[in-house]
C-alpha cells in the first residue's frame, strides 16, 4: 500500500510487505524512543489525539510517539465534552477537527465510527480503537514484539506455535493479531478458552483456510505445551451483560511461575495486551513472573511507541528524514531500558 | 486600540480599524495554518487554555493556533477539578494561573466571570466564552468569513443583505456578530425566527440607530429572498428550562438544497456557528448541502484558527515577526484545503 | 543526596545541603520563569504528568515548569479513565508509563501509592501528592518563599518565629513544612488551632527534639504577636467525615487587615498554601489584605514554578546546562511580575 497520506483503519488493509515496511521503520525509531537521540522532523506538526472513550495508556502512547518525532499534540479524552452530545454528526466533527491538525488518532466506542470519521476528514486518520471492532496499532505492536522476541530465540513468525488464552470471544486484540498472522505461513494456534468464550468461528475458518493449524481446547495444561509464544488475555468484563456473568470465567485460566516451569517450553515468550487484572479473583498472569526474562509484556508497551512512531512517519512521509535533524540527548537517561 | 498586552474580552472594545487590523494579520497567518510554512515566533511561550466549561472545538482551535505560532499549551477542560470548587475566588485563580502562562484563554459558564478574572490576571486574557454573554473570537471569525466569502463574489460587508435564522433570542453568536456589524454601513438584516425567539429588542434598536435596515419575520421563504449571506443557528436547547420547550421550535426553520435553490439568490453564502444539530427532529441545515460551493461552515472553523493566531500575535506583539523565523514544512500536507 | 536520576518522594530524604542546592538552582531559574530568557535544555524530553486525583493548580505548575525548560508534557487528570479501574496494579502502571516518558510526576489519593509506583518505574518519579501523606515540592516552595521573604527583611530561617494557624491536624502542608524546618536551628513555632485540630503530637515532639521551641494555643490574638511569618491553612473539609463537622471550625481563625495591624509585627510575612476558602463562612485570610506588601501567597505559587524547574533540572542533571541554550524572548512580557 501507499502509506503517504493514507488512513490506518484496519489490519485488513495490510499486505505482508506493508507490515515488513512498518517494522523496518519501527526499528529505526528505537534510538529515539530510548532517548539516545532526538529528532525535530515533525516540528510544527500537530496531532489531533481525539479520544472519545477513555484510554490513558493508548492516548499517552500515541502522544509520546508524536512528541518524540518533534510534533505537538492537542487532545481530548472525554466524549461528554464534545459537540457530538449536541447532535453533531461524525461528518461535521471530522470536517472541523481535520482543519486543526496534520493527522488524527481517534478512539470511539462505536464500531465503524472511525471509518465514517475518516471519510470526512481532510487529513489522515489512525484508528485508535472503535469499540469491539479494530485497533490496528495494537495488533502491529503485538506482532512486532513476537517477531523480535522470537528472533532473540533464533526463531521467526513463520512456523511458530502460539497459544492464545482466556476470553477469545471478546478479546479484540487476539482477533486482530490472528488477522495479521493470516499474512504468515504455517503457524500452529492453540486456542485455550472456556467453551462459551471461544474464538469466533469465522476467524478460525480464516486461519485454517490460510494453511494454519488450529487446536481448540479447554485444557490449559495440555494446551501450554510446545509453544513459542503464549498470549494471555483478561476477561473483558465490560463486554458482559453483568459482572456476575464475567465472574464465572475470571481466574479460570492462569499462568504463574510454577505452571510456566511445569508445562511451557523454556524461553516461551509470555505476552498480554495489558491491562492485566491483578485482583486476586482474576490474576490471569501472576506477578511472580515479573522478573522472568521471557515476560515480554512491558517490552510490548515499549514497542507500541516505536510502532506508532513508524505509522506517523510513514503516513506523513518523513520516514527517511528522521535522522536528518537528529541531535544528541543532553539529560540523564541512564537505566531506562 | 492598542493590542499589545491588552485583554480581548468583548466585541464592544473594537473600532472598525481594530477589526481591519485583526483581519489583516489573520491573512498573513493563512500560509501557516495551511502548513505551507512553520514559524517559531512564540517558542518558549505558554498559553494557559483554561476551560471551566466543556468545549472541545473551541479549546482545540485556540490550542492549535498557539502551537502553530510555535508556543506550548497547558490546559484544563473541567471545572470540577479546579480549586473553585473549594471556595477559591476568581481573583485568586487569576493571580495564580497568570503566574504560569504568558497569555490565558478562559471559558467559564458564568456571565462576567472572564472580565473579573482578567482584572486580577497579570497576563493578557482572551474571553473564550462567558456563558450567554460574549465570545469575541467567534464573532470575529464569522465576520472574517463573511468578508472573504463576499469578496469572492465581488461584494463587501458594507451594503450587504444578511438573513439570520433560528433561535435569535439565545444565540450568543448572532448577538455578537450584530454588535460587530454596527461598525459597518448600510446593511439589511432579515431576522427570521419564531416570535418567542426573536432577536432582543435592544440589539434591533442599536442596528437601526446605526443606520442599518432591519426586517423581522416568521416567514422563512419570503425572508430568504435577496440576501448575500444566510446565517443559521441551532435551537439552544441548554438555555431552555425543559427539553420539551425546546422541542416546540426545533425543526421549524430549515435550509436544504431544494429550499436554497428555490428561494435564495445564487451564490448566497451559507453560514452556521456549529455545531449544527443533525438529528432528524432538528436538522436546521441539511447534509444535502454539504458539497455546495456556497456552504461556508467549514471555512468558518478553518478561519477560526487564523483569527485566533492573529489575536495571539497582536496581543503578544509578534505580528511583524512571524515570518522572521519561518521555515518550510517537510511532511505530507497535500489535499488539506 | 545524589539528585541525578533520583526519585523525589518525601521531604525526609533531604539534608540541609540538599535543600540549599535546590534553592540555589531555583534562583537560577528565575529569569526563565519571568520570561527574560528562554532555554531549550530539555528539548525532546517528555514529562509524564500523571494526576490520578484532580489538581489543576499543581498539575499546570509542574507542566509549565517542564515547558519552561524546553520539554514536552503528556498528561492525565482523571483516575476513572485509567486502567487502575480495570484491576491493574500500580506496578504495571509504572512499568508501562515509565516507558513513555523521561520523568514522571504522580499524584494519587492513596498514601504510599507514589512510593510503590516509583519502585517499579524505570524513570525518576516526583511525588505530586499521595493523599494525606507527602507533597514535597509544596513544602520546598513554602520554605523557599519564607527564606526569600525574610531575606528582604534582613532575616533568615534560622532563629525565626513562625505561627501556623488553622487545621493543623489535617493540613499536609504544615506537616511537611515542619519536617523541613527540622533541618534548621532555633525556630519558635506558635501553633494556633482548635484543640481538636492540633498538630499531631509526634511532629511536635520532633520539633522540640530538634531544639525548636513550640507553643500551642487556641488564642489567636496572643499567638499572632512576635512572629516573622504567619502560615494560614484552610479547614480541610474533604478530610472530615461530614461537611457539618467541618463547619464547626470554619471561620474560627481569621486574618484580615485590622487583626494584622493590631496584633502582628510590621512586615510579618503572610503565607497560605492555597486555595484559600473565600466563602463568607470560612474566609480564613481576608481579601482586604490583597494589596498588602507582606502578603506572599501569590509569590508562593510563582516560586512553585522555579522550585519545580530546579527539581527537574537536578534530577535530569541539566542544572549546569540551562544557560547554554538560552536565548532572548521576543514577545510582549511586560508587567508580569
Amino acid at each position: 500500500m501507499e502509506f503517504r497520506g493514507a488512513h490506518i483503519l484496519s489490519v485488513k488493509q495490510f499486505e505482508r510487505s506493508d507490515v515488513d515496511r512498518i517494522f523496518e521503520v519501527a526499528d529505526t525509531m528505537v534510538p529515539y524512543a530510548r532517548r539516545e537521540r532526538i529528532t525535530r522532523v515533525l516540528e510544527g506538526a500537530i496531532l489531533g489525539n481525539m479520544f472519545f472513550e477513555p484510554s490513558t495508556r493508548t492516548r499517552v502512547s500515541f502522544g509520546c510517539a508524536f512528541n518524540l518525532l518533534g510534533g505537538q499534540v492537542r487532545e481530548t479524552s472525554d466524549v461528554k465534552t464534545s459537540s457530538i452530545s449536541k447532535g453533531e454528526s461524525l461528518y461535521d466533527t471530522a470536517r472541523v477537527i481535520s482543519g486543526y491538525s496534520d493527522i488524527i488518532v481517534m478512539r470511539h466506542p462505536q464500531m465503524g465510527s472511525v471509518n465514517e470519521f475518516a471519510k470526512a476528514s481532510r487529513v489522515p486518520v489512525i484508528n485508535g480503537g472503535d469499540g469491539p471492532n479494530e485497533h490496528p496499532s495494537q495488533a502491529l505492536l503485538d506482532l512486532y514484539t513476537i517477531k523480535k522476541e522470537l528472533l532473540s530465540n533464533d526463531r521467526q513468525v513463520d512456523g511458530m506455535n502460539i497459544a492464545m488464552i482466556g476470553d477469545l470471544k471478546h478479546g479484540r486484540t487476539v482477533h486482530s493479531l490472528s488477522q495479521l498472522l493470516l499474512l504468515y505461513d504455517n503457524i500452529t494456534f492453540t486456542l485455550i478458552s472456556p467453551t462459551e468464550l471461544k474464538m469466533p468461528a469465522e476467524i478460525v475458518s480464516e486461519l485454517t483456510a490460510a494453511g494454519h493449524k488450529v487446536i481448540e481446547t479447554e485444557d490449559m495444561e495440555a494446551g501450554l505445551n510446545d509453544n513459542h509464544t503464549v498470549y494471555l488475555t483478561r476477561i473483558q468484563e465490560e463486554r458482559f451483560t453483568t459482572k456476575l456473568e464475567a465472574d464465572i470465567y475470571r481466574g479460570r485460566f492462569r499462568l504463574n511461575q510454577s505452571i510456566y516451569t511445569r508445562y511451557c517450553q523454556p524461553n516461551t515468550v509470555i505476552m498480554h495486551p495489558l491491562p492485566r487484572d491483578s485482583r486476586e479473583e482474576a490474576n490471569e498472569l501472576d506477578n511472580d513472573l515479573n522478573q522472568h526474562p521471557s515476560l515480554a509484556i512491558f517490552r510490548q508497551t515499549d514497542n507500541g511507541v516505536v510502532v506508532r512512531m513508524a505509522l506517523f512517519a510513514l503516513v506523513l512521509d518523513v520516514a527517511d528524514k528522521v535522522d536528518d535533524s537528529a541531535t544528541d540527548v543532553g539529560w540523564y537517561t541512564q537505566g531506562r531500558f
